[in-house]
């Protein structure tokens, strides 16, 4: 059967299922990715895990989030995170290195390989035939763990590129021109695989952008095929000998199809404030701009900066304008200086910030009120510059920087300056000693964990006892979202290294006596929730921190899915409802006993409920997969791989 | 007479008094500078004088602190500057030029003039030859009006330098010995002039390092003589023009004699948390660093970069040492990158940043949790560096690197390597045209100021009353400090350009239904204090703040010196008990009324109260001179200067 670049990488990994659109798959990992605001959290996975080295061929920790310090916590996360490479067997790249996806590619990425990254933009690597697929962080670690990663096996969007690039058009048009056409949703359980004699334009970089903001469009991931570009790159990168050409056979298909005319292309901008809302720059020109900020994953590479800084060269940013330039890496930036690009970049206006993610993740350089700012950045979701009600779009470098120059928003093609031709360099400088290696293991049994005072190990959850006699302690409505179960933001984001604090957040805005009321019910406590409990964001952290506050069951009307999940990962019952009715008879402060509960989740799908303080009987309902029950009565996935880590290559729980 | 640089200084510019050391004088000032931390205030309280255009020959406010951008406010502060810049004449240097300092002393410093700055490192300046002093806001607003600046003559302290400085030391390590020599209060009432043949193996940037960290020493400015250095310093930055010789007559004396040998001495070391714990690197050498940071208006100079990057050229840092490098401004990074030296440090595993003051002032690059942190910078108080209980050291560029190179304290003379000679280059790279000239008079009064919602104007001070008949809403108790009266940190400071919302938090650890109590009594207050009222800080906020909520008048046993004469800036009396027992005998919430108040004040220092509440009658006194009381009666020196605008080159009220 022939088959296209997606399915060949798939078919290579499958440990489980079958490739059917829709029908749940298991792929082995070869390579994992981490970054440091996910990254901690996962470090302390592998902790309580209790695992002793990572079994994976490559996993490769990241710093390039939080690098401003503004106090002790991130860099002692920094410091943390470098002993957790040592202690598991990561490869760790130092703060200052850059931004992990290009990173990535450059050093470590191989075609033919599955990449699992707790980062959403981990598709990145799709640019060089990878399978790279972003997800939460115990999803990652249970892949260091040795474990499949689990997916419903997506639909495989063929987009063939023909044509070539007009000037003044770049990768960046091609991936805003797919969410023109398809929006922030119309990628929902695809892969991307882009093909046809349109990629002979675009470099392996230029493939990066692409496969990058595919993430905007919600797919699964994007791919690439491995071809004589991408033996270039890596040759480039002193490493042709990790090529191996992965290409789709001779009458390969898709599920879905597509064509772009890259010659039809112009250069596009996605306006405030969804990376959807995409436009041509010539319909919005001559707006007045605050900031045009250059970098990020979405557009790493050498053309992405050289070309600023030819277009720049020789002129002047008007004073009003900020011109933030954030190198993607220290191995660019070399680059880039050596070629004299950064110095036409700062003697024409341009600020010079560390490398990193920066601005990109709302870490410094926000614009100011009601201002617009024109970033090459992949999203600009409200208030993810850190201004609360910003303007931001995102556009290619070179609109970014003839905006620059005028101020305004400018189609780079009306600037009147003669196009500049740049190729990527095939002689960058390369820097690969700033990535630390991995400890052989009998060195790095012997590694402590470093832990400043806001890094605390994960709390140990206990298996599920066989009755359960404890009071609800909170009963919520309808529609409780993972922000009002665990709220973000600068108040209690710095402490997701520590369960114990961050917990003390837990259902704040709707009852702020509760997590002191938890505490106190040593044995532990039910919640009581109406519908659609738990929506919202993935953030692992709303079921990790009531669980430490000893909740062992929701009782509900229904669950988000996502939600539902992350509960049973950390050891906390969902169940369900059979009647509204039952939800209106229990009050909060009711003693509800559950018995018999290990026999009755392994046997059936319904258990009994006595309500003893109004001495009321009713049943209930679960769902969970025998899998899932199986983590229910471990204690959750932690404690499951803990028992299990002497077969890392079994499969997951049956 | 034989006069020394600094009498000479003054002389030529003294408006009132005479030169006796301890007594009052005043002078006419040529030059301000501002930043942007306190630069939104002074530019506030520009724009309620009424001024319509600055005095001084030449002010600059720079942008060079507040440049993280974690929200809108900074970078609307910019946007305000930049607006108040146009409106009042002044230059702007925007973001990414770089640190105050040394801008000012490479494109604007003159000798023989004088400079004040709202920063407390301006005398920097004094190293080509000005009278450069570091004062408050509402000071060099009033400078920038054209009044004089007042203070205590000051002792000159000559400080005779023989000899050279031997390979591995070098200007830092002489303030050093001047810190370890004399503590930090060693300099209190004095002027240091440096003088002898050992000037000759200091440049004019060396002279800089020496200058900026005489604040550290408290003394009130520092001087260097303009000779054939300065000249060459001017010429290499094309002003040779500015140039004039300011040399200490023959036979000149000084009130206080110090001699320093260069020859004799070795790098040195400030050890945590005080920039005169200084200690000799030898005998602490050894202990494991976090942290090597170079930069700052402290080390600004081409050497102090271009020494570290020759000594780590072709090695590498260790992975766990953090190597900051943070450009003093746009200038120097183009000349470094240049020649090539921001490559070798960013190659070894330097972390490069933007160009400005960034770590020195808290902004980003906090050390990590009992982490020691080697710094550049001018001081190491507790928590400066954004850790709360930091272990910052204050070094040489040299040791900085050399401790980066080992991840220990290191000697520099013990790194085994040979030492490179480097010169201050007399082709730096110059980018003026990033220097923003003042708009022309009659387009400046056209430009309206650009305010986001932080950035609010002063309100307005109400002439005094002759009868106040008001209640006493606060009753303290003695060593009332200004951080109770206005607290500092991260929950007030952003607002500090916004007055009515700063003033919520007044008195908020003592009371916190201060602030709501006396926007409810609208026609004003009183508070009543014990001993030493207005403690600590010199922070105006903490008169501005409670004089927006209404207070008319502080009743107090006794007042610190800066906050009686804040209150009195900002048309607050205070007001003294004659006996303590008066103070006993009002209660909060009593209502006092004090009449004929304004010939009271013009004629006598007593004035009657009545209580209205408990019907008794006693007697205060004030302090305050005829200058001062005229402030009082005007509703304060905003007030004051309004009404004396039309005569900018009058001096102080008499």
């Amino acid at each position: 059967m022939s088959m296209n670049v997606a399915q060949k990488l798939i078919q290579s990994h499958l440990v489980q299922g079958s490739m059917v659109p829709g029908k749940e798959i298991g792929i082995r990992i070869d390579q994992t990715l981490t970054q440091d605001a996910t990254g901690t959290l996962v470090m302390l996975e592998l902790e309580a895990m209790g695992l002793d080295r990572v079994h994976t061929e490559l996993s490769v920790q990241y710093i390039d989030h939080s690098l401003i310090q503004e106090d002790y916590k991130n860099p002692d996360d920094h410091l943390f995170l470098r002993s957790a490479c040592r202690r598991f067997g990561l490869w760790y790249s130092r703060p200052g290195n850059g931004v992990s996806h290009p990173c990535h590619q450059e050093n470590f990425g191989k075609p033919g390989k599955t990449l699992l990254g707790s980062d959403s933009h981990t598709p990145s690597a799709g640019s060089i035939g990878m399978l790279a697929i972003g997800t939460g962080g115990i999803d990652v670690a249970m892949a260091m763990a040795g474990q499949p990663f689990f997916t419903k096996m997506p639909q495989i969007w063929g987009v063939k590129l023909t044509g070539h690039l007009p000037e003044w058009v770049s990768a960046k048009d091609v991936i805003l021109e797919m969410l023109r056409r398809h929006g922030v949703q119309g990628g929902l359980g695809r892969i991307i695989e882009y093909y046809g004699p349109g990629l002979d334009s675009l470099s392996a970089m230029d493939r990066h952008v692409i496969a990058n903001m595919g993430a905007e469009l919600g797919a699964t991931t994007t791919v690439f095929p491995s071809d004589q570009e991408v033996r270039r790159f890596l040759r480039a990168w002193q490493r042709e000998q990790d090529w191996t050409e992965l290409l789709a056979d001779p009458g390969a298909t898709y599920d879905v199809n597509e064509e772009i005319d890259l010659s039809s292309l112009e250069p596009l901008i996605a306006m405030p404030s969804s990376p959807g809302n995409v436009k041509p720059v010539r319909e919005v020109a001559g707006q007045q701009i605050y900031q045009a900020y250059i970098g990020s994953s979405a557009n790493p590479g050498y053309r992405d900066f050289a070309m600023p800084a030819m277009m720049v060269r020789g002129r002047r940013i008007p004073e009003r304008v900020s011109f933030d330039i954030n190198p993607t890496s220290r191995a660019l930036l070399e680059t880039l200086m050596r070629d004299g690009h950064i110095e036409s970049l700062v003697h024409a206006g341009a600020r010079l910030h560390q490398a990193g993610c920066n601005g990109c993740i709302g870490m410094g350089q926000a614009p100011a009120t009601h201002e617009l700012s024109l970033r090459t950045v992949p999203r600009n979701f409200p208030g993810r510059s850190g201004t609360r009600e910003d303007k931001v779009c995102l556009v290619s470098p070179e609109t970014a920087a003839a905006s620059a120059l005028t101020g305004k928003i400018t189609d780079p093609r009306t600037l009147g300056i003669s196009y500049p031709h740049i190729k990527e360099p095939n002689d960058p400088i390369i820097n690969r000693e700033m990535f630390v290696a991995p400890l052989p293991p009998e060195e790095a049994r012997k590694v402590e964990l470093v832990k400043g005072p806001n890094i605390v190990s994960l709390p140990v959850v206990e298996p599920l006892p066989d009755v359960l006699e404890l009071p609800v302690l909170l009963k919520v409505g309808d529609n409780i979202s993972t922000d009002e179960i665990m709220p973000a933001g600068l108040r209690a984001l710095p402490y997701r290294s520590n369960i114990p604090r961050i917990a003390n957040f837990c259902f704040d805005v709707i009852d702020s006596t509760y997590a002191q009321r938890a505490l106190k019910q040593a044995r532990g406590h039910f919640v009581v929730g109406g519908a659609n409990y738990g929506q919202g964001s993935s953030r692992e952290h709303a079921a990790l921190g009531p669980e430490y506050l000893g909740l062992r069951a929701v009782l509900a009307k229904g669950f988000a899915r996502i939600h539902a999940q992350n509960l049973i990962n950390f050891g906390v019952m969902p169940l369900y409802f059979l009647e509204p009715s039952e939800y209106d008879a229990i009050e909060q402060g009711d003693v509800l006993r559950l018995s018999g509960l290990r026999h009755a989740l392994e046997h059936g799908h319904e258990l009994t409920v006595e309500n003893l303080t109004r001495k009321q009987q009713f049943r209930m309902r679960h769902v969970m997969s025998p899998r899932q029950v199986q983590l229910i009565l471990e204690g959750g996935l932690i404690n499951w791989i803990k028992d299990n880590l002497t077969h890392p290559s079994s499969h997951a729980p049956a």
